[in-house]
């Protein structure tokens, strides 16, 4: 909806030159680009979708609400994150919507969990597993940023000794070595609960698949995602020159209660 | 969470050989399959995640709740759906979540509308426009089984006069003309909302570009998907035979106010 | 060059439906399709790129020279082939040419025998192993069909004890064990001779890498190709609904003689 | 083979770091590289596939026969090359062999030229049309010094008014315009002939297809490739992070001499 800009919001500056700052605006106070300085006071009040030229230099910027995507390629961070063509199919693949209950481990700086609790709603929650201290807190301060963190129980914690919660809708799995938490993710699954895993490298996923056909797992998939850019010229439309060739391969099962025989 | 089958529930049945029955469990009645009938009445009252095996044939049918997947992949449709590959990236870059009010237009068989849906949650509004009568009957009656309906709006009308709404968050144009509305959907937009348009065809591409850059419309982005499945063989690890090569391009943008100067 | 069909050429049929053909023309003799008979005393005489019409259903055949491509597609198989897609980067990878002197092992039904053979000419030389005896016979048939069988010494004979050749400019290792003749693959190469090695699955691809490292081979490269097709109408330009997804994996390097340190 | 590298030989020196250089040895002379100074007068005599160390530095280079794919990436080029990965397929798709005759144009730095030349053998041969005069002199440079440039006849000319040459097997047109000669190329071609095109964009692809079928062309077919290459570790095996995303789609056909009805 088209709501005035307040103090405090968050915006995305973007650029006449396509470039993207993401800001608090906060009153009497600025943000210094390549472009020229932004006042934040000419910006509060305004509509999103409005756009400011800058004073000297007579460079502009637009005024938008960011994104998720915007959010998470403006963020700190310290890990490699999951990219949009892969987050957005992992969240569709483990059906997660308002009032769903998931766990995502490792945190790493966030992003996948703000994935996970934008979609949860109030009425969901996402419990999330880091066992490095500084990704801990830097998750926290992210996900704080975004406004999600009480949708958010955040724990600091190796998952060797398994999870708190039991019967979770769904359930991501990222972290080095996920071979060796299968049992654990099965265990804090509810009956048809959807797990899904981030495996790298193709000998990962060789090594999960033999751990989840040693439990009760069916529905078991391997994806992996190939997404192209084009040049938007409408004369010359024509893919860019290079592209993303990999992230992840990305598994997918259902925990069934027991097997009837081993398939 | 671990939940009883009840009586109504909608439930996947997953067979021992793979194969996947949506049913709708009804006291006192039963489904028919190639593994042997299932009588539903010694489905409810199990755990979701339970097997049941079959008295003649002694074969067996894992009960799974239906993910939005498994909805699209069994309901009554007359029309080539968005596939999972592309729902899943568009919802993402539409910034659709709990709250949002979006636009979906041609509804089809409703598995976008379904998807839109099911993220805005109770809060938000799907606001539907679909001209072929058939089309809406069958959308409406998807929608309700899904149990969708409430958080849809969905009308039987051609978009050549444009929407009733404005203000909208984001919104989804599936037509086989797409360059002929964009701007009423321009019009529909809030200020920083966010349009995605479905096109088969390079040539759509171009024609959606030029129409695009007429108006006020920034970070416009066209994108194709290509998903990989690979067999899921530990010891024979590799990608699948054949794939999907092409659904669609999806073609992205913002609306802004007005522009300063045409880029 | 436009030259008369004559007794005994092998012509493409290629009907006006699309469909293709593969014949050797022999005066007084006919062939049967769907769209009609094809009477071979109609062709001969004729020049390449004619179309003859037949009698009755008047529909048209066109009369090509068939390629590597048509060959390999029309021919008698038994095994699965290496695709134009993979064999083509293949022969340019091992820079195989007039002159080339190579190994073809796994033959099968020697498709990538004759796409080395078509380019080695008259000069060089294919030196092909294969261990079954069916294979064997019918890759002598096929071979002797395309005319190249002068330019192929084709030897039945497992290849656990080696190749009778040195020094060879380059090798194609296609067996379901790759691993298990690495050594044997290096001993026949010339001092900078190029490997190509044949791997539907990443669990042999890391086998052979492991066997390439223990060995004087160097630039050692790990590829694999996706080709999609497009629609070829102008107006509705768009690639096809489906493609192929996976065929193998091809590693390719270079023999050195000897190591300095190992990399 | 292995033979002893001469005076005047063309060598690739792989260095241990995995750096190329591409040199013409010359008694006397040497070459300055990062990893330290390589003495020509030291590797002449060594056997291809031999390494040596350089005195000071105990850095060492393998001594590697050029392919052509280490030809055309070590040249000096003025122009976007068309990629191995097009090349290797264009050339079996025109099924250019020992013997055959062909037409390239425009030549530009004569990469494509070469992948031809190097294949038609000495009984064939590569008629090059190329209108600037500095592509024409690089081309013939580059040739030379391959040693092919007895297979090419290498003409400065526009072919605006078409070719000197009649009943070509093959040829491949790859002009910024392409849609303006689709009926030169025609006339240069044997019926029967082959016919490649370059176009980089989708415009490109419509506006030549759209001339193609005014024409007697038959078996039209568009590629388009993606190749991707993995990092060769067996025990982290993972494709690259980023990969060539676009070079060109390609439009093959084959000239007939008249249609019967237009398809």
């Amino acid at each position: 909806m088209n709501k005035l800009i307040k103090d405090g919001d968050r915006v995305l500056l973007y650029g006449e030159d396509g470039t993207k700052f993401l800001v608090r605006v906060e009153a009497g106070k600025k943000k210094g680009t390549h472009l020229g300085v932004v006042e934040f006071d000419t910006i509060i009040g305004k509509n999103y979708g409005d756009v400011i030229t800058i004073g000297k230099t007579n460079k502009s910027y637009y005024l938008l609400q960011p994104t998720y995507i915007d959010d998470i390629f403006s963020m700190k961070r310290k890990t490699q994150i999951i990219y949009p063509k892969d987050s957005s199919y992992i969240v569709m693949k483990l059906d997660i919507k308002p009032g769903s209950r998931v766990i995502d481990t490792g945190v790493g700086s966030g992003a996948m969990c703000a994935a996970m609790a934008r979609l949860v709603g109030s009425e969901g929650k996402v419990y999330a597993y880091e066992r490095r201290e500084d990704f801990y807190k830097l998750a926290t301060q992210n996900l704080t940023e975004w406004g999600l963190i009480d949708r958010v129980e955040l724990k600091l914690r190796d998952i060797a000794f398994g999870f708190d919660e039991t019967n979770v809708d769904a359930l991501l799995l990222d972290v080095p070595d996920p071979e060796n938490y299968i049992q654990v993710c099965w265990e804090a699954l509810a009956g048809g609960g959807r797990i899904g895993v981030i495996c790298p490298t193709v000998n990962q996923v060789s090594m999960v698949l033999e751990k989840m056909y040693e439990l009760p797992f069916i529905d078991v998939e391997v994806w992996e995602t190939l997404m192209r850019q084009f040049k938007p010229y409408p004369n010359r439309l024509r893919p860019v020159d290079r592209m993303v060739a990999h992230t992840t391969y990305m598994i997918f099962a259902r925990k069934v209660n027991s097997f009837v025989k081993i398939k």
